[in-house]
């Protein structure tokens, strides 16, 4: 595996305070806002960057099924161009079944990712050809039993979610010591058990992490193997992470931890491998273009606020608490900077995107000017409200990098 | 007025902990339910409630006029009665002031509320009619006086938010000082310099709270008729309750303080009254009713999970902080209780509903049964995503409990 640090646009960025001009946005997607004009706020993506992401993975990664997490960005035209690179994918929803296979994707291909699923919901991707899910509780695995009938089922242990910029809490996941009760009760329904999954969290900029799942899915296996339930998979999940204003490891650092990790707790019984990157797929895939609605000095204090038509509620879902801090570019890039608070358009007090965390920006800027967010492709437009306060969801546009003239 | 605790249903609410049972919830929703059997999630809407809480203010407060905050719930069927009614309209954007006016409301009745607005749009809605603008900043009030000449502006001071349970920030308003010297320009520009708003916060709880604002704009009333401008006009927002889990005061307690809070600033001289309901309109009128996906003891601990099919991004936004505790009813209930956390049903780590806060459902509940979220009605559809998790966003059916048999 190669150092892709120079291509996967992760690495060696100006970290923390989000000072924030470098174009390493893409030229396509910058030729269809000029030629284009759009009205904001959009997302645009660039179906090349999709392309070389999912290909650099491939290649770091060369044994292992890769499923797109659909839920990151689920453009049809994005899950289509997946689906002609062969990749697999990772749904949360009967909708997202239903949009693989619409686009092409094998129900083979197809890993019913989501812990929590009605009874009815399961029955209806068994119906579809779903064979593989993933489960962490009695209730739901007596579920898959009954009317998924010997399909492969995964159980998802907890694992510690230290350096993920949005952690998981104790939502999903079960004890390394329930999750081999439950999978040698799948067995026992008829099912096949084929494995565990974790999730270090989401935009984990902490290579190493990986090892708190690696080494309890091995604990899963042993404890397996001594009652004869032999299984075969581990599922890596999701995790790395897209280029925000912080700095992140290079790819390779990523897979150099997974695989030492691997060595580690498997030694030469080497599992099969999958792994469900969304955010590191689509992310740095995507621009979202807005306009500055007002600059207000509203308050007499040290920061004046510039209101954007992209907030909270229609994309930037993931600006709550701060957590992914986007980098900036404007139409008035080059001019002198001074701090700001950055704030949606909507009538609530909540849709403030960046307060505590310090961005400055041009000083010129006002009404009609535009800001772009870059690496915006992921966990944005299907985020967007259906309407609150009356603004319309975010629409995607898609371009081809390597279809340009 | 009289004391209208026993209508609003927001008095003498089992406080703090959440023991939810009562059967305060409409019976024409339920009827339709038992009959209709819809898919869940889903929102059904009281239009009779909707009414009767309309006419409570009218009667409370017969000399103000009342705008209707259409974020809080715009299904056109509830806007439709409202303009039936002949309330009068607080918009946050273009899209709503399409829906007002294709509801059949009046120009006259729209007051574009939201201080961030682009400048096309207050064009846009300066010649569909509307002469009423809310602004906090210079640049704002350059827009309405260039694109909407004449028309009456008033000013939004920021306030304490003491004892809102989803205060507002810094984001809107700004200083008695300041928006007296806008007042002061706006009159300069030609506008008519009208008067003054403030909002106290969502659910706010204390009716003393409306002190602050009636206060700070006398101060602004005060200022601007040192420099010869004469405001007639004090906007006494939102706040007004919905019924949760915590007890809040009967509407009469807040509209004596506010009485009370009118005659010690202004006395003889009291100004033109607008205010703001929104979640006091809508909130009490609805129910949501939810299927329990899965009920599991993922960890090893004192509380089982209940997965719902509603989670924060198809509906329960103010789920954010645990800040809305809706009062629940299940299909289970009158069977022994036990501690839980409740959680929705995406694969998003904060997509849990409550888990600070102290739930306690039947031991029972299982995957199929269904809860009913009470007191839905304001601030939930419209903030439902497009489509997180390959969920489709939350329909509203509307009933009208004066026309069932």
């Amino acid at each position: 595996m190669t150092d892709l640090s120079a291509t996967t646009g992760v690495t060696d960025r100006p970290s923390g305070t989000a000072q924030q001009t470098e174009s390493a946005a893409p030229d396509p997607i910058l030729q269809f806002l000029d030629r284009q004009r759009p009205e904001t706020p959009c997302l645009v993506m660039d179906l090349a960057q999709v392309r070389d992401r999912y290909r650099q993975l491939r290649t770091a990664l060369p044994d292992a099924r890769i499923c797109y997490a659909v839920k990151a960005n689920p453009t049809p035209e994005v899950v289509g161009e997946l689906v002609g690179l062969g990749a697999s994918f990772d749904v949360a929803s009967p909708g997202e079944i239903d949009l693989c296979l619409a686009k092409g994707a094998a129900p083979e291909s197809i890993s019913y990712g989501n812990t929590i699923k009605k009874r009815r919901d399961v029955a209806r991707a068994y119906e579809q050809g779903v064979r593989l899910f993933v489960t962490d509780s009695a209730a739901d695995l007596a579920n898959i039993a009954e009317v998924a009938p010997g399909s492969r089922v995964f159980c998802r242990v907890l694992v510690d979610n230290k350096g993920s910029r949005t952690p998981f809490g104790r939502k999903f996941g079960c004890s390394p010591e329930t999750a081999a009760q439950l999978l040698r009760r799948a067995r026992e329904l008829g099912l096949d058990a084929y494995g565990v999954s974790f999730h270090i969290g989401s935009q984990q900029l902490e290579p190493a992490a990986w090892e708190h799942g690696i080494s309890a899915a091995r604990r899963v296996f042993e404890d397996c193997a001594e009652h004869g339930v032999r299984l075969r998979m581990v599922n890596l999940g999701g995790g790395l992470p897209a280029g925000y204003t912080e700095s992140a490891p290079p790819l390779a650092d990523y897979v150099r931890r997974i695989e030492e990790s691997l060595d580690r707790n498997f030694g030469a019984q080497r599992p099969e491998l999958l792994i469900e990157p969304g955010r590191f797929i689509v992310g740095d895939a995507g621009v979202l273009r807005s306009e500055v609605v007002l600059v207000s000095d509203a308050v007499a204090g040290d920061r004046s606020w510039v209101y954007l038509d992209i907030g909270r509620y229609n994309g930037l879902a993931e600006t709550e608490g701060e957590a992914i801090t986007y980098r900036l570019r404007t139409s008035r890039d080059g001019d002198p900077r001074g701090p700001v608070v950055l704030a949606g358009p909507t009538c609530d007090g909540d849709d403030v995107l960046y307060q505590r965390t310090r961005y400055e920006l041009p000083r010129t800027l006002r009404g009609g000017d535009w800001v772009d967010l870059l690496s915006a492709g992921a966990y944005t437009a299907s985020y967007s409200s259906v309407g609150f306060n009356g603004f319309t969801p975010l629409p995607t546009y898609c371009v081809d990098g390597d279809e340009q003239p």
